[in-house]
This record gives C-alpha cells, structure tokens and sequence, in this order.
C-alpha cells in the first residue's frame, strides 16, 4: 500500500467507474485511496473441487479471511458486491498460482477463465485503515508512503481440507492511550480483519525482529509506541499457495477488487438502487 | 421457544453438561433459557453435493441465515463450536426431512448419520433475545409465555443452486421509545439475526394480518407499541425444504445446538481453554 496520492485523478471516481477504467486497461496500479468509503477485497479464485474446503477454512478463520463474498461456478459476475463486475477484468493487476508456483502477473485472466473456477472475495484492512485516519488514529506506513509491515506468527490457523497454516499479521505502532480507540474502532469492521489479534510483545506470536518484515516494508517504531498486531489478508494467500492446487488466482497485492458496498454497511450485500 | 421455567433443573448447568444430559435422553424438551450466554444454533445437516451451494446461499443471506460453524464432511464432531460436540445425538430433538417432507422427528441421528453428511450450524435470535432482556427491553411473546409470532414475507432471498425463496421474520411488538435501543442492541450480534429487517407497516413486507402468524403464537401488541421484524432462522428451514434434497436434517423448533461459544465473543469460535 504506496502512498496514496499517485492515485489522486482517479480518486475522485465512483466505485463502478473506476472498475470501467481498469476494465479498459486504464488503471493498472494500487488502489490505495480509491473510492473512498466503498469495501475492497482480497481476492481468491480457485477450482470448485476445493471451494467447500476454502470456504469452512473462511468461516473457521474470519479474523485473517472474511468473506465477503462468493461467484456461483463458472460465472465470472459478482452481482452480491456490486453493478456489473467481471472478475476477469476489473482487478488492477492478478497472481496467477499453478501448483503453489506463481506462473504469471496480469491485468487480465479472461484467457485463464473456465467453468468451474469459484470467486471467493475476502475483506482487506484498507477499511479500518480508513475508520483510523477518520479517528485522527495514525498509521505509521501511511505517514512514510510505505507498503504495511506484515510478519509470519506461531498462530495455528483452524484447518479444512488442504488448507492450514499459520497466521500472517500486520503491524501498527500506536501510542498507548490510543490503543484502546484502535481495538473499538477496528472492531467495528469485522468484514475486514476486526479488532488486534495481539498487542505488545512480538516474541509471543513468534516474531523475532520487527525490523524484518516478512512481507512489506519496515516501519518505524518510536519510543514509548507499542506494536499492534491485526490478521492479515496474506494469510489465505499463503495457504492458498502453500496447498498446491492446480489453478488460483489472487489479486497482486495492494491491487484489490474495489466493490460498491459501503464500507460501513451491516451486512457486505451490494443493494442496487439504480433501477 | 415457550416460558423458560420449564428447563429450570437444567438452566444451572453448563453448556457441556447440558450436552451430555441431552446426549444420554435426560432431556428433550426445548433449550430457551439453558446455558446463558453461551450460543444457541439452528441446525442444517445435508449431503456434500448440495453444501458449497448452501453456504454460498448463507452468505448471501446473513441476516436470516447467520453461518456460525461447518463441519467436515461425514464428521459428526463440531470442535469449532464446542468440547466434543456429537452432532448425532446432542441436539434434543431433530426432524428428518426426504425430499422436502417430513420423515420423522427423533431424538438421535445415529442412525441417518453417513459419511457424505455436512452439518451446519446458524445462530439463532435466544442470543438477541437475551440481550434485549438484559436492556429491561420487553419481549413479548417471553412474557406471555408463548413461541414469538413468525411470518412468511415478500422479501426475496439472493438464491444460490438450489437454494432460494423469502424471507420469514419474527415480530415483536415494541414501544417507540424503545426501538432505537433494540436496534442498536440486536445490531451488535450479526451472528444471531443482526438488527430489525423492517419496522412498521406489516404490509409493506407482505404480511397481511399480525393476529395470524404462519408459525408460532400471536401475540398482544398495545397501543402506540410498533412492530418491529427480525430475520428468522425458519428461513433456512423453509428453503431447505423447497429444495427437496434426499435426505436433509434440521432441529426441531426451538430445540437448538446449545453451543460453548460465549454469545457476545468477536468470533463464533470455540477455544478451549482446558488443555
């Protein structure tokens, strides 16, 4: 997640006409900042054989993978998260993972389309990053225009079928009289990650150096700041990968699936008013 | 759900040996009032085939159909939602449905058990239910020692295979003063119904006569209180139903999964904290 201000022209636009530049081949970069208010996703597409297990692995873990949404098989339309998306077409820039290896970036998949891929759309943590900087909460990687620091922990996830592993996390050093905001306010967003899954001592979810991210880039950590760890949406990713399927094919990361439903909405149901 | 004084021995027990009485035939009488604070599910049970349909349906329907666990295929235990929860014989009492009629209503599955079965449990509104209470906010159907008034509506379902149809609601009948309350209480439990679908017009939701609920009792509603509607967990029954699988499995009203997931928890997962 670079800064966000290499996205000011198309920040302006609304949800649907954003995707249409991306459809169009007009936007290929993050979208950090873009429609603001409006829920981004994680994405994963996998063959149905796996689906039910990707789904209980969904449900049994929803801090690091809440779903949001799911395609019906073969069908590449979203309609639940929003008008007219093509999950073939209106993603930045796509992973495209071959036995756990990763095979090629695009910024299409029509050609790797088939009839039994599953979409399975998963919340992100630009949403509570957002409800942060409403808050006047700051986020550190934000102020230093950095991608967030994201660490591997010991924390065994809820296994289903070939899908298991451990927890990755992001961090966040706040002051500690703001932490308490952050834990309330990330809390309200459940459909991206919730509230911290750790506070404090790094040592105790398994990470050695917080200066060595595993993923990301290193951010500053002043004194008397604590670091504060949320799930994070590289962990399906990795145990995406790590369970080898044929095919999948997920988002390149801080490229997401920018959707129409409000970021505060109750439920992630995308409610056409339009006609 | 009639007046809780009947499960008075029981309602000092905790969840698990409550479990354990049922599981034995100690008790197969209704479970509103037992363990409180501890979670309370709706129950489908249904072939492999017919399950990534399913859960995909329930997650486009959070509202009435609330995923709280899923267990593996042809694995009666629910270790996510509970200590040695058998699936087979620890609901008090189930209903058997063949294509979409009604078989049999038993006490134990152990029979009907196979090994392509996925159970599916859902939250359930006791949770709410409780809540409201604790607010001094009256329950009326609780008062009158009646089942609350449930009725089929006009609300169309997002489908999903098989899977679709409208909605059914609970209504209870609330002074105005009281709603906001009630909105913002029910509103924190997104795994048991979330807030009021509707309030108001009875017609507006496709709902003809109060004093004539499709399920349940009638209940009084005074002047200046107003309905309010909830999502029902009656829905998935009912859609379950329509689908006419071989074989699928529910509980039988008001005889719920009483789970050792705390009602208020972030997450509807089990942790067990014992060894």
């Amino acid at each position: 997640m670079p800064q966000q201000s290499s996205n000011s022209a198309d920040a302006q636009l609304p949800s649907e006409a954003i995707r249409l530049r991306i459809r169009a081949g007009l936007h290929d970069g993050h979208t950090s900042g873009l429609a603001p208010g409006k829920l981004q996703c994680n994405l994963a597409i996998l063959p149905e054989a796996y689906a039910l297990d990707f789904l209980r692995f969904c449900q049994r873990n929803p801090k690091p993978c809440p779903l949001v949404g799911v395609g019906e098989t073969g069908d590449p339309m979203l309609p639940t998260l929003g008008r007219n998306i093509d999950i073939r077409t209106d993603v930045p820039r796509y992973r495209v993972f071959k036995r756990g290896q990763l095979a090629e970036e695009v910024t299409d998949i029509t050609s790797h389309w088939s009839q039994d891929l599953v979409t399975v759309a998963l919340g992100c943590s630009f949403t509570f990053e957002n409800a942060l900087i409403r808050a006047d909460i700051p986020v550190r990687h934000i102020e230093m225009g950095l991608n967030v620091p994201m660490f591997r922990t010991n924390i065994d996830l809820a296994a289903a079928g070939p899908f298991g592993g451990q927890m990755v996390v992001t961090m966040r050093p706040l002051p500690q009289d703001l932490i308490q905001d952050a834990i309330a306010i990330s809390g309200r967003f459940p459909q991206a990650h919730g509230a911290p899954i750790a506070i404090g001592d790094p040592a105790a979810i398994g990470i050695t150096d917080l200066d060595q991210p595993d993923y990301g880039d290193a951010v500053e950590i002043k004194p008397r700041e604590v670091p504060v760890f949320w799930a994070c949406g590289v962990t399906p990713q990795n145990v995406l990968r790590a369970a080898q399927l044929p095919i999948c094919i997920t988002h390149a990361p801080g490229h997401m699936l920018i959707t129409d439903v409000a970021e505060d909405a109750e439920t992630t149901l995308y409610q056409d008013t339009t006609n």
